[in-house]
């Protein structure tokens, strides 16, 4: 199951990186790249901090998965970016799986419980923040005040706590997948803002 | 015979580096930085990939070689630049040898054909997105058109088809170094083109 | 003693990259996120390079002090902003315990004294490299003609160079760290600058 999941998810972070490159006029080259790395970017960087081989070097499908997505986008961009409110939504859940089951790998090595939370959130969001730099952009992650990382961080944790109950395998990882998709959702619904330093007027 | 040509594919990426580093008005140590990573960035990136320690931290001639690009640009840039169409070549000599010898790297060490090629790839064109990602810019790679990533790609799966019928060692290497290299001077010869997304006009 | 200089350093270097995170108006996320690479960044390069799992994965004082200068600069940015001519002493007495702690790690490891002196300076200003490309600027390390790399190399040399004569130990550290100090202070007084390219005018 959790790998039928897994393929969706890096599928539609696929997708957002490869319309990136997309809107940014990248040619066909540039639009595979980012896909690639926009989705298994945050899993490869969680391996190698952990200190295994990346798995999206270890299975074709994390491989062909992207350039699948990257060929959608390259045909049917304009239909893709009609259809993106509704991505955002299977985006939510790619950001919930993958920082449950980047936690839950982390932990399975061995990492105490705040660096896997740390890694699992790393795997959610490092991919986007990978297409951001090789799109010359500044991350959006780190400054455009949506909760993206929380959510991650909220299910991540989650993770860890029930792992350290010995709540795991399949439950686990879907009821924390769950929580940060739920908190992913209502953040968008309801405009929460992650707040500016201290007096800089962020609290509108 | 293989190590003098990587030496050469080396001095000759760090080069191109270094020269950027000039372009920018980076000053010596910026300069240094930007021909080491241009020229090993893309082994580096291999090597993590495949989870052994990079080649460029076991050998000195790999830190040596580019600090002498560096110096040469350093002093002589304008002679280089005015040698540049010639440089171009060494280039394309360049990409092709790293593609074969880093899909070669990734076979022996056993990964997937498809990865492998993959990191071929990444050998070929990884240190020069690092230096455009550190200088500030874009990477080209990514928009520019200009068929760079894919004579890698064929020289690579060259490299792999190769490998899978037995043929191996230097013969291998040289003639999926001279198809890469071949494929990337007729793409500069006659400006061939990688397409933009389908009706964004990219089809001059 | 040497675990809490590098605290010490650590926590400077997170305040800066928090800072960073402050004047670009990036939120909560961007800011931590900004202090924790800008503190470990350079540590978790020069392990990643020598095959280790990166220290800052092993011990969670290393994820948070960086949280801590992070919530400090969040509140406080003003008042550490004003305080900044004496962060540079402290950033400096970083920058030299990180070069000299990087080199032993490294020697330590079996790599070659040149290597080790590289990742050295990798582990003094990787930190403040990645802090600029995450932040969406050219790395000032690379162009603003500074000596901040330079008195990491002559701490890393120094470094070297002792445990080649078997000086090992709490001493060789603290004296490289000093000598990198010394130099990056003198520098930073009277304004020593690194050159840029023959003929492009940069000795006024």
């Amino acid at each position: 199951m959790t790998p039928v999941l897994d393929l969706a998810g890096i599928f539609v972070f696929a997708l957002s990186g490869a319309l990136e490159g997309v809107r940014k006029r990248f040619d066909a080259v540039g639009i595979a790249v980012l896909a690639f790395f926009t989705a298994v970017g945050g899993g490869i960087v969680r391996d190698l901090f952990i200190g295994v081989q990346p798995a999206a070097l270890r299975d074709t499908a994390y491989l062909l998965v992207p350039i699948a997505a990257a060929v959608i986008a390259f045909f049917w961009h304009r239909q893709v970016e009609r259809a993106m409110p509704g991505v955002l939504v299977f985006d939510a859940a790619g950001l919930g799986l993958f920082c449950a089951v980047g936690t839950s790998k982390a932990l399975y090595y061995g990492l105490a419980p705040m660096h896997a939370v740390f890694l699992g959130v790393c795997t959610a969001v490092g991919g986007g923040v990978l297409r951001d730099v090789l799109s010359g952009e500044k991350p959006t992650l780190l400054y455009d005040r949506e909760l993206y990382a929380v959510p991650a961080m909220l299910g991540s944790t989650m993770m860890a706590v029930l792992y350290a109950l010995d709540v795991r395998g399949f439950t686990a990882t879907l009821s924390s997948a769950v929580v940060a998709f739920a908190f992913r959702i209502l953040a968008m619904r309801y405009r929460w803002r992650a707040p500016l330093a201290w007096g800089l007027g962020g609290r509108e």
